[in-house]
């Protein structure tokens, strides 16, 4: 008997950004599989069953959630933001592809949710409303050098660019680097935006410019986005200020 | 008397794909602006009123709006997908930038979305599950030589990407010339997502290799997701094939 395996993201963090999709799946299943923390955010009714495992056990935890879909339970694998962006989906594809045939067979159900670059770039303006690119800070998932040069073909190609995994206890240099490699190629007045915990209670979002942006200010919980040459801050009396990227680039046909 | 402006997103149509907060400021606004096609996704009672415009009338729209809210409405102004990645938002922040100081103090909330190429990554998989770029194709708003050479350097640098306004009458040939270009640099093997209308009744989802790939296969409706070298396929039976792309690669410390 083979059961059914869910794959869904919370969202940042703030429940109201959950899809009514994510939620009619939690409704649904009966096993979750989770880091402890992003589990918390769900309201599981007693019959549910809560499987906690730590932050980096990203591929055991996917093989537990589809053995216990193989055996026949409703099964939902839960990431925080969405699951296709540095989390859980790619982890599900990772075991099926190397896992026994079985796993094959299971009735797979990916939910998309609100990734933390959206809720961020929400909060603070348009600062993704061009072309972006999406880059996990960790050294932990590849070679630093790769990452050095993605984020200056980011920067040279124009592109605006959102930094996942900025910054951990055992990765504490890898922001400051970054920052100090973009500001050989962007100007100086580039917008940075610190988006910690975007629609949290907890929320804390900062704007620096690139040559006083201090990596101090991110943490495991934050978004960094660096804005191309075409970025733009609009002061507001009383408000934050709004940042954006422009729709048009000179030259476009309109 | 100022009153407040809501941006958000519908996500790519599924109503099942709103946010919870997103539904709560539709339930709150008095006064929508959008493409017609976006507004006829809400379920909106007799008393609220619909102002549909054009596609490419973006910054009339945000002036029309941000006038509205200027003189004491609850505005919304509605994107499909998320209103950050080339949609209203920027648009909004644009006539903020160049209209009239008053508009500055306007009470302006933007809502995150689920973007259509976390809805498409979401069908077939994981295939955003490492650095991933998100270009518009649309040479209205960029010189083509700008788009090529993003095109040229995200692939040279090992980036997904995600292909946004892929193709329309006004544009029939730029997709074709992407891909071709594309395919200088990638093996001929990378599998290319189609991903039209993802999560609604006339969703069509299509994984061609690169050296196959049709631009013929997308219209206006689709986003078009072009995986690294790294990207993989597993085969399913009596499934469609999962496309994801892997956490880790090689050379990182674990």
């Amino acid at each position: 008997m083979t059961g059914k395996l869910f794959v869904i993201g919370t969202g940042p963090g703030n429940p109201e950004q959950m899809t009514q999709e994510s939620r009619a799946a939690v409704s649904e299943a009966t096993d979750f599989y989770g880091y402890g923390p992003y589990l918390d955010r769900l309201e599981l009714r007693p019959d549910q069953r809560r499987q906690a495992s730590d932050n980096r056990q990203e591929l055991d935890r996917a093989s537990d959630a589809l053995k216990a879909a193989a055996d026949g339970a409703i099964v939902c694998v839960v990431s925080g933001g969405d699951p296709g962006v540095f989390a859980m989906a790619a982890a599900v594809c990772e075991a099926i592809d190397n896992g026994p045939a079985c796993w094959r067979d299971i009735d797979l159900v990916i939910l998309p949710g609100i990734t933390a670059m959206l809720a961020v770039a929400a909060r603070t303006g348009a600062p993704l409303g061009h072309d972006f690119c999406t880059i996990s800070l960790s050294d932990n998932l590849k070679p630093w050098n790769i990452i050095e040069n993605r984020l200056q073909s980011a920067a040279m190609a124009g592109f605006v660019i959102a930094l996942y995994n900025p910054i951990s206890k055992a990765r504490p240099w890898q922001l400051g680097r970054a920052l100090e490699l973009l500001r050989l190629t962007l100007p100086p007045t580039t917008p940075v935006i610190f988006g910690r915990a975007a629609g949290r209670p907890d929320e804390r979002i900062t704007v620096q410019p690139l040559q006083d942006a201090d990596a101090g200010m991110a943490d495991m919980a934050t978004c960094v986005i660096i804005g191309s040459e075409e970025t733009r801050v609009v002061a507001r009396t009383g408000k934050p200020d709004l940042v954006y990227t422009p729709r048009f680039l000179e030259g476009g046909k309109r």
